[in-house]
Formats: C-alpha cells, sequence, structure tokens
C-alpha cells in the first residue's frame, strides 16, 4: 500500500511540473539543507524525502537534470555549536533549506555570517525559525511549501482533541498494563459532540479542521485577524470572535492555529490561559514558542487545564528534560504533523520548483513568499524576529 | 466543564420523560443489575453512572418513584464463577441489567437457571452477550438502548483510524521516552486524505463514521445487509459493496460496525484477514468475537496488516495475557468507546424509560427491541447464539 498511496499523495497535490534543462550560468551557488536524521528507517525507506538520506531526492533531481555545475549541495543535521557544519558552510551557501521538524534557526548572528545567502526555503509551512527582520533588511527571499501539509497538521488536531477528550491515552496503557478499570477511564472520557471548539486563527489549517469537526455535531468558535467569507461562516455555522480572550472563554477545546511571529510569541501566557475554562482542553500544532512553556505546566499541574496536546516545541529538538515531556494529562508527539509521507512527496517537489525557478530567475509563487525584496509580503506573518532562546549557534 | 457537558449530553438527547407514580400491583421483582467496579473514580464521581457504585442511578431512581416494593435491586460486578453473585441471583431475577464493557453472559444454562427472567436490559448497544435463540425459545424480552452511544463509538473509531494511519502511540512513546527521532515515526505516517476507507456495515454506527470522515476528502465504502437510501449514498460519494470481501480487497483502512450474532462470528477469519490489501489497517469497536483471534496475531505479525485497533475483546474483561495487548502495532484499548459521560447519561435514561413501560404494561420503543414475544425483532441480529467460549459460570 505504500507505495500507492505516496503515489496518491503526491498525484493529488502535484507540484512538479516538467523540468527544462539549464544552460550553464554564472558559477556554482552553494545549498545548505538542514535535515533530520534518517537513520535505519531513512536508508531503508526511500519516501522518507525529508531526512538527510534522501535529502528531499534532490541529489538526483539535480544529476537528472545535469545541474552538477550550478549546485552544490551541503546536506546535514549538524545545527549545534560553533563547529557544525551548519556554522561552517553559512559563509558560503547562497540558499539555506531547512525544516519545522528540524529547524536551522536563522538568527541575526547567523544571517549576518551568511554574506552570500539569497534564499531560505522552508521544506514546510512556518518560517519563524528565521528572522523576518533580518532577512528583510538583507534582501533575502523566504519562501515556504504553502498548502503542502496544511492537511496533514488538520488531521492531527482532530486526532489529538479526540485522543484528549475521549481519554485515549490512559486507556491504551491499561492495554499495555494488563489492566480492564472501566470507571477509571470513563472518569475523564467524553464525547466530543456538543462541546464548544474554537480555533485562534482560521487560515489555511484553522479553516480545515472547522471542516472536518463539522459532521462531529459540535459547537465552532474562531478568532482571526480576518473574517471569513459570511457564507463559510453560516456553511460551517461557526461563531467570529473580535479577539482571543472572548474565544477562550466560551470553548471546552481550544486549538491554535496561527503562525509564530512577534504578536503571537507567548500568546498563551500565565493570563490567557486563567482565561481558559476551567476543565478544558488546549491543542497547539502551530509553534510551541506561542505559548509560555512553565505557565502551562503550571494550568496543567493545578488541574485548571484537564489535558494539553499538540507537537510543536521550543526549541526543535525538545531536550529529553522539557518538563511538557513529564507532566501529566499530555498526549503529546514530536514535532511531525506536517511530515507524513503523503506531505513529504509534496513539500520535496514544492522545494524543487522554487530552486528551479530561482536558478532560472523566474518568479516565485505568490503563495509561497513569505519575505520578498526587502519586505514581509505573506499575510500570516508580521516584521521581526521570534527566534530567540535557541542556543545551537553558541 | 465537566458537568455542564453532562447536562448539555443528556439534554441533547433527553430521553427521561416525566416519571409517573405506579399503583402497587402484584409483589417484588427482583432486578440484577451486573455493573463494572467504579473504585475510587466511581465513589468520586457521581457521573459514571454505568458502574457499581452509581448503579445507573437507580437507587434514587427508585426512591423517588416509591418503588421500593416493586423493585428490589441486587447490584453487582461479581459474575465469575458458581458462587458468584450473579449465579446466586439469577433463580430469583425477573429482570437482568448488563452492560458491554461488563457483560453478564447468558447463556443457556443460565438462562435455564433464570427461571423468572422475563427481561434483560443491556445497558449500552450490543446484546449478544445474551443466547438470542435461548432467550426466543423462553419469551424473554431483550431490549437495548439504541441510539445511546452510537455518536461515542463513531467518534471513537475516526480517532483510532487517525491514530493508526498517523502512527500516533510509537510518536507518543518517544515523548516520554525522551527521544526525538522523526524519521522513525514519519516511516510508517500517512493523511486520512485520498485513502479508501470501508466501514462493514453502515447502520446507525457505521453510517456516523462515514458522515465524519466525509470532509477528509477519502474514498469511501461500505458493505451492509440493507443498501442505503441513493440520496446518502450520492452525498457520502461511498460505494457499495455486495459482499465484504469486496470491500476488504479495495480498502486501505476497514472499519467493522456490525453486531455480533452466528452469521458475523469470526467473520474476519484467517481467510478474509488474507484477502485485505497488504500494509492496510483494521479498526474494530463492533465485537472482539467478530475477529479470529490468532488469525489476527498471525497478520500483524507476519506485517500483512499494517495496524490494528478497536476496543472490543472476548470474553470481556480480556485477560491479563490476552495476546492482543502485546502484538506490535496495535493502538487498542480496553471497551470504553460506548461508556463516555455523556453516553452513560444516555443509557442510564432509557434503562429507566424500559422499566418504567415495563412496569405499567406498556410496550417498549420498537427501536430498543431485540426480541419481543418470541423471536428476533431487530434487522440487526439473527436468531441463535453467540454466547460459546466464555468461561464465567464454570
Amino acid at each position: 500500500m505504500l507505495s500507492s498511496i505516496v503515489k496518491k499523495g503526491l498525484l493529488s497535490n502535484n507540484l512538479l511540473a516538467r523540468i527544462p534543462r539549464y544552460a550553464s550560468t554564472s558559477g556554482q551557488q552553494t545549498v545548505l539543507v538542514v535535515l533530520y536524521e534518517g537513520g535505519e528507517a531513512g536508508k531503508r525507506n526511500k519516501n522518507i524525502l525529508g531526512c538527510v538520506e534522501n535529502a528531499l531526492g534532490l541529489p538526483k533531481w539535480i544529476k537528472e537534470n545535469n545541474l552538477e555545475n550550478r549546485l552544490k549541495l551541503v546536506v546535514t543535521s549538524d545545527k549545534q555549536g560553533e563547529n557544525s557544519v551548519v556554522e561552517k558552510t553559512l559563509p558560503e551557501a547562497s540558499v539555506v533549506i531547512s525544516q519545522p521538524f528540524w529547524p536551522c534557526y536563522l538568527d541575526k548572528t547567523r544571517i549576518d555570517k551568511a554574506k552570500n545567502l539569497k534564499l531560505a526555503i522552508t521544506a514546510g509551512v512556518g518560517s519563524d525559525h528565521v528572522n523576518l527582520e533580518a532577512a528583510c533588511k538583507r534582501g533575502i527571499t523566504v519562501a515556504e511549501i504553502s498548502g503542502s501539509n496544511v492537511v496533514s497538521v488538520a488531521e492531527h488536531v482532530v486526532m489529538q482533541m479526540l485522543a484528549l477528550v475521549r481519554n485515549f491515552i490512559p486507556a491504551y496503557k491499561q492495554v499495555i498494563n494488563g489492566e480492564w478499570d472501566i470507571a477509571q477511564i470513563a472518569d475523564k472520557a467524553y464525547d466530543l459532540e456538543n462541546k464548544h471548539i474554537g480555533t485562534v486563527a482560521a487560515g489555511r489549517i484553522g479553516l480545515r479542521v472547522l471542516q472536518r469537526l463539522k459532521p462531529f455535531n459540535v459547537h465552532l468558535h474562531y478568532y482571526d485577524k480576518f473574517r471569513l467569507d459570511k457564507s463559510i461562516e453560516k456553511d460551517l455555522n461557526v461563531k467570529y470572535h473580535p479577539n482571543v480572550e472572548s474565544l477562550v472563554k466560551e470553548c471546552d477545546i481550544v486549538t491554535i492555529n496561527c503562525p509564530l511571529h512577534p504578536e503571537t510569541e507567548h500568546m498563551f501566557n500565565k493570563k490567557m490561559i486563567s482565561l481558559m475554562k476551567k476543565g478544558s482542553y488546549l491543542v497547539n500544532t502551530a509553534r510551541g514558542k506561542i505559548i509560555d512553556r512553565d505557565a502551562l505546566v503550571d494550568a496543567i499541574k493545578s488541574n485548571h487545564l484537564e489535558g494539553y496536546a499538540g507537537d510543536v516545541w521550543y526549541p526543535q529538538p525538545a531536550s529529553k528534560d522539557h518538563p511538557w515531556r513529564s507532566m501529566p494529562r499530555h498526549a503529546m508527539t514530536p514535532h511531525y504533523s506536517g511530515t507524513t509521507l503523503d506531505a513529504q512527496a509534496r513539500y520535496a517537489a514544492g522545494v524543487k520548483e522554487i530552486l528551479e525557478n530561482w536558478l532560472n530567475g523566474r518568479p516565485q509563487r505568490d503563495e509561497y513568499l513569505i519575505v520578498d525584496k526587502g519586505r514581509v509580503v505573506s499575510n500570516a506573518y508580521t516584521e521581526g524576529d521570534a527566534t530567540k532562546g535557541h542556543s545551537e549557534n553558541k
């Protein structure tokens, strides 16, 4: 089934146009590709395109299109510390490709160091690991594969919402531990039906979450800077809130689906969490830094929040002792919601499309561009810097 | 939130009409109520109506309606062995109330012993723990609270389907174990989108599963003895299969939503499982005995099936060494999908409605009746016996 599924996923979102041959032009450009280690799985499964071993399929693509003289690939997972491959390669890199799942934080120090950098590509969605303000000033183009994994993430949100409200993880643990205590599980098991569910932002992902929840007969809510079309609001029977505070006060379950940028950094701090209903649930597949780490732990430990799920952390990878790993009543995952095999096929194709346009001096798709010609061009972001606090280049 | 949620759940499905007072009539009837132990949770949380401690709210209801002289309650979880409360109470019981989550198996031996038995009520949905053939011959009415938890189970199916296809459990385990290995998770993580999903039976639960899956942009399939209305087929864009074999050959994910009766017992045996696509998934929240236990274990261990989830076992509770607990790539739960707090409020109300009608000699709702006046009256069941193999009364 594996190959057919990946094929279907690719066909249904095929971004990869026919690649023409290029005339040899001005010298070789270094492309720094920062990905996670695939290990045994990466070696065995060529559909895990997002790992070092398979390098988004770029080596094969370069060879097939005779681009060896134009692009020099440096593929690595080594991003930590001043002797890392990332730090050593930055001065010569024209392009940096990185992923939300294993981000290469491009803060001001690194951007200053990367004198030749012209293009930063996110193989996925979410470019908060780049200091957009610094990118604007340097005229670096920042692009991501918008849409490549919005469905993947929306599915993850619905799954984790159901897992929390239905008390799935404690029930699964009973199976593994040889137990059978129905009351213990039922004690905290509800249906999703009839609950009030709200999304912070109803963009590409948030809207898909709302669409998937509609037949569950729930009460839908949203906040966004931009109001949805009246026809969509009516079809989904979704209530608009003018601010996040108003939304969290009414909802049993809140899901965060906005990008991270200076306006949303730590939006869910102690104060915002205190406005949430007692016994409510929070699901965050957006970015870890949108939540104040310790305020969340306190809210779970004090039983103000009934449960937390999501797959985003700060920084990433999360340290072994990150307190979210061990807090009670969570159903968290490492950051992979947007890197299913279906999504990988789509964003690997998107990266090639962006590189191809760049090599040919052709414009990029509007929806891919975050920073272009010195300014933030995506509605979803504000100019600024959300990269503070990582320690990769220390 | 807890009380408001339960209240909402109850209000939205309120089966509990105003209870009139009854004139005292012919003597006291013994009602044997077999439920799971609630333990600490049951004592603390009065919304866990389905446990021994809270006894479906029947003690309070009897008191409020002055029914002490008419109904003698025997509430127990003790159903195992010849000295159990169940075995000792059966000879005098006029009514037996039991649950799928902690079933009191009413096989022929027990029905023979229960000389006074007139009414067997399932506090939930699924009356396969009763030998329906023997009930027909004895003129015992078998009733269940149809509809009380169909939404709960349908939600569970969608949750477990997402958990399997997206590889949720291994990802969660990485969080708990302090790991961060994205490739290892992505290796087996897919989107639901574009997959072929089929339900065996499209009754009250199966249809709700299809409805909830529709906005996930999947290809839907179903088999049922009864064809859905053309308008429903068209709206869901669901393909009908004339038999189960045809369905499993086309689907990446199969979900079982039919009752257990002699025709469906071990329907998923070695042969049927061998017809399923290699690498496909199976989700069963219907009944454990619909699947051949060891054939499933073999199919998982040989990698013919990629994963299994569900919450039904045979017999129940599942023994500590039941092989499904320890087989690879499962996302199972103990049987609780239909006993969320929302569902419990609904089926507890339904049990009272059935008792009230019975005491007053009024007819039961048609949709609640499985066996009435000596014959199987529900389309979902066939006459026969699916209780063999438990060992409670040994």
